[in-house]
């Protein structure tokens, strides 16, 4: 009968999304307290925007947006207005502080770290939903305040147990940028559009290499140039000499006549003033003037940072490849000025977390020890049940981590098969021969594993460290943090 | 010239959404971490889904129904199929439960916290987006599970300082429920949205009173009954004899003949089983059976609890009221199911963590210290910037939290202001004569607070301690330390 067999519901993601484990959580929620104790000793306070902003207080400035919906997720609210989840936590920044600005002390100096959302074509590694750790200092003119946020960027990496001379904070100026692109012949504001296709052509550079690049800059490229088949991205438009002054500064060995505009200029004197201070403080080496820098983004206006992880690891086919960026920002004067009347000079800089994450997570997956569950409590009798989760509080109450086995008790073999999935050290016992006695069991399932692994017989270390033995009620408490300490398992105290 | 002055945007939020400043990040994320360990201890282990899922598979399962987009923001994906931010973390996690049925191990016993949203009327204290902390228990049959998450969301009240007979968990039964609506008529499948409207009406009590809830039960109720003006909710339809039993079971002195039905005593049998569990283990009091709850969500087929703070605030007219639901759950055995050709019973429990966290701000008011900013080295000379920096980066590998001024630096006095926005405890000065000299001044920002809020003349002490000294610069991390001892202000070791 159809009505009793309805069609069941596929149980699915959208494209570009993840659950996430205990394992992940763990080490993200690690990492993201050793990055806001660096960010809180710099100054900077925390600070959370909702995930919805109205969709004009975003503005457009996403490097993708060769799809109709503009690279956002985007929906209208009651009132027609229309709304989108945040693609970065800049421009909530902006919107912020545009909101409060009387009210706020000035720079100001907030961290913020949340999801950020883009609707855009999933990938590899590349998903619709991920984390984002900014820092900003907004309302400061000079650039003390991107050298800063350049160096913390740096000590960040190292409180994160990234070693120096693993990573580098690459640092270019859109201006050096513009002044080159002003020289042949791109100046003006009727070349907006076209500026901003070459400086995402540069930054694609790590992505499609120097020819892809080269085609960027041209009439444009396919998405598998070899078929010219695929999505194609259509070209700066660029002629032969005007590409080859821009592909040069791709190439550290190259060499280009220095522009003689006031622009150049300009950037090139805040470059020095950075390599000064960065220098004088001792970061020289770990922060680095690159022409290379650019960043995709449209809203940078001075200097623009990358923090790279120099270390190699293999790509999807086994060749030793740089790890690359895992995070960037720079200076966006223009931003917050949308909302007021008079320009408001910022900087900050952006973590991409899950990339980072990734990273770290090559460099500790030697060190990475198992995590243990619960200790598990197995139901032998149903009707002893308020009895079994008096011995779980009991556990709990000594700071223990553990839980009455709450699936169908019929079989003790599924009980402990649980046990073992939950990666339990031990399982407490208790029939009623025992309940009698006033005693429990307990199964050590890390030695038992291990007795198990052992091929060599080994009995005089299975006598001393019996897989199972009894106790007294009275001592369980006792006897499983006895368990737990040798083999290293970390416990609690007893709750307060 | 209209092109020089573009029409500024107006910097502005949507309705229902909020920013959080320092204050309230550090006393929530305080928060999240107590709960986390409670659950951590017994035995739930951490899991995130995406802000993001199909429409389909979240349900339509909310208490308002009555706007057209039906309390959630969706949006079509660009292969046509509807996406929708969640709006609580219990369809979410049957999604992924389903998903990944035969990998998980089983009970499966996950937490989760995180943002959800609901497309509904912002009100006072009523948002689009919040925050939730769940806990659930899928594949576990037994009630045992409904008792332990009941007893675990009494011990996390009192882990955050709720003092016992400050809270209550209360349970009730849907069965309970469907038994005295099936009594009067309401029974089967043909009734289904009924019971669901009498449900929600009796869940709105603590909202509209016996009134409200009496003409939700009838015909319906005017937002403004008085006026019968703003929104008309429909009513149940109930005549006054169907209508007088279901107000009965919202007041303890009313008695009200038990229904002689399967349903009911299920329930019933149910609801004592969970009373023997909870006395067994010593929660006598702290969880307790009552016929008032329902909650207002379609799902629940078993057990529902609520968990209500018993003390008296002030409403917004001055008046004493008891604080109320900071939380609630139930059993909800069909919603994985739906993915599924089996039911999968499951059970959970739902903090609203900014409704607990306002509490705890009630409760906590009093004790709350001052949070001090970083200390500010402020900037004398321009062309010194390299060296004040270096100040601050000396106090930093201390562990103090420190900043150079990053505004303009040409008003001192605007510097100093800085310093007192930022509730900064110190601020060091160096003019050429100190440079010259090897020497800074330490000004105390706490100790200057004081003595000009001090009446009286208290000569002693203000030479004992001086609001302004000089200090080498050798000696500048043990000077500001010290001071910082004197007033109490937390600061970190060296870092490593």
């Amino acid at each position: 009968m159809a009505k009793d067999k309805p069609t069941k519901l596929k149980a699915r993601m959208p494209r570009g999304l993840a659950d996430r484990g205990p394992a992940e959580l763990a080490s993200t929620r690690a990492m993201l307290e050793t990055i806001r104790k660096v960010y809180e000793l710099y100054g900077f306070e925390a600070l959370e925007t909702p995930f919805i902003e109205y969709t004009d207080a975003l503005g457009k400035f996403l490097p993708d947006q060769d799809r109709p919906n503009e690279g956002v997720f985007s929906f209208q609210d009651d009132d027609e207005q229309w709304l989108s989840l945040r693609y970065d936590l800049t421009a909530p920044l902006a919107r912020h502080v545009a909101e409060n600005f009387d009210r706020l002390a000035k720079p100001f100096r907030s961290y913020r770290a949340g999801w950020v959302f883009r609707n855009e074509k999933p990938g590899p590694g590349r998903f619709r939903q991920f984390m984002q750790f900014d820092a900003d200092t907004v309302g400061a003119p000079t650039v003390a305040a991107d050298a800063e946020i350049c160096m913390m960027a740096a000590d960040t990496l190292e409180a994160l147990g990234i070693a120096r001379g693993d990573y580098v904070i690459k640092v270019n100026n859109r201006k050096v940028l513009d002044g080159v692109l002003e020289a042949i012949g791109l100046g003006g504001e009727e070349n907006a559009g076209r500026r901003l296709t070459v400086l995402r052509a540069i930054d694609k550079f790590d992505k499609v290499g120097i020819e892809g690049v080269r085609d960027l800059l041209g009439e444009g490229r396919w998405e598998n140039p070899a078929a010219k088949s695929g999505d194609f991205t259509k070209g700066a438009g660029l002629d032969e000499a005007q590409a080859a002054v821009v592909l040069s500064l791709l190439d550290r060995q190259a060499s280009y006549e220095k522009p003689a505009n006031e622009t150049y200029a300009a950037g090139l004197a805040e470059l020095d003033e950075i390599a000064a201070l960065v220098t004088a403080a001792g970061y020289e080496g770990r922060v680095k003037i690159d022409p290379s820098v650019v960043r995709g983004l449209e809203y940078y206006t001075g200097p623009v940072f990358e923090a790279e992880l120099t270390f190699e690891v293999k790509d999807e086919k086994g060749r030793p490849v740089r790890f690359g960026s895992v995070g960037g920002g720079g200076r966006y004067d223009g931003l917050v000025g949308r909302f007021r009347s008079e320009p408001v000079p910022a900087t900050g800089f952006s973590i991409g977390v899950s990339r980072l994450a990734s990273a770290l997570s090559y460099l500790k997956s030697a060190e990475a020890a198992p995590e243990y569950g619960p200790v598990v409590v197995v139901v032998m009798d149903r009707d002893q049940t308020a009895h079994y989760m008096g011995l779980v509080a009991t556990l709990r109450s000594a700071g223990i981590r553990a839980e009455m086995y709450l699936g169908n008790p019929k079989n003790l073999g599924n009980q402990f098969k649980y046990a073992d999935r939950r990666n339990s050290p031990c399982v407490v016992i208790q029939g009623s021969d025992e309940r009698a006695a006033g005693q429990v069991q307990i199964k050590d399932l890390i030695e038992g594993a291990k007795a198990a692994a052992a091929i060599t017989d080994n009995a005089e270390w299975r006598s001393s460290r019996p897989a199972q033995f009894a106790s007294s009620e009275a001592e369980l408490v006792e006897k499983v943090r006895e368990l737990l300490d040798h083999h290293g398992v970390p416990h609690g105290a007893a709750l307060s």
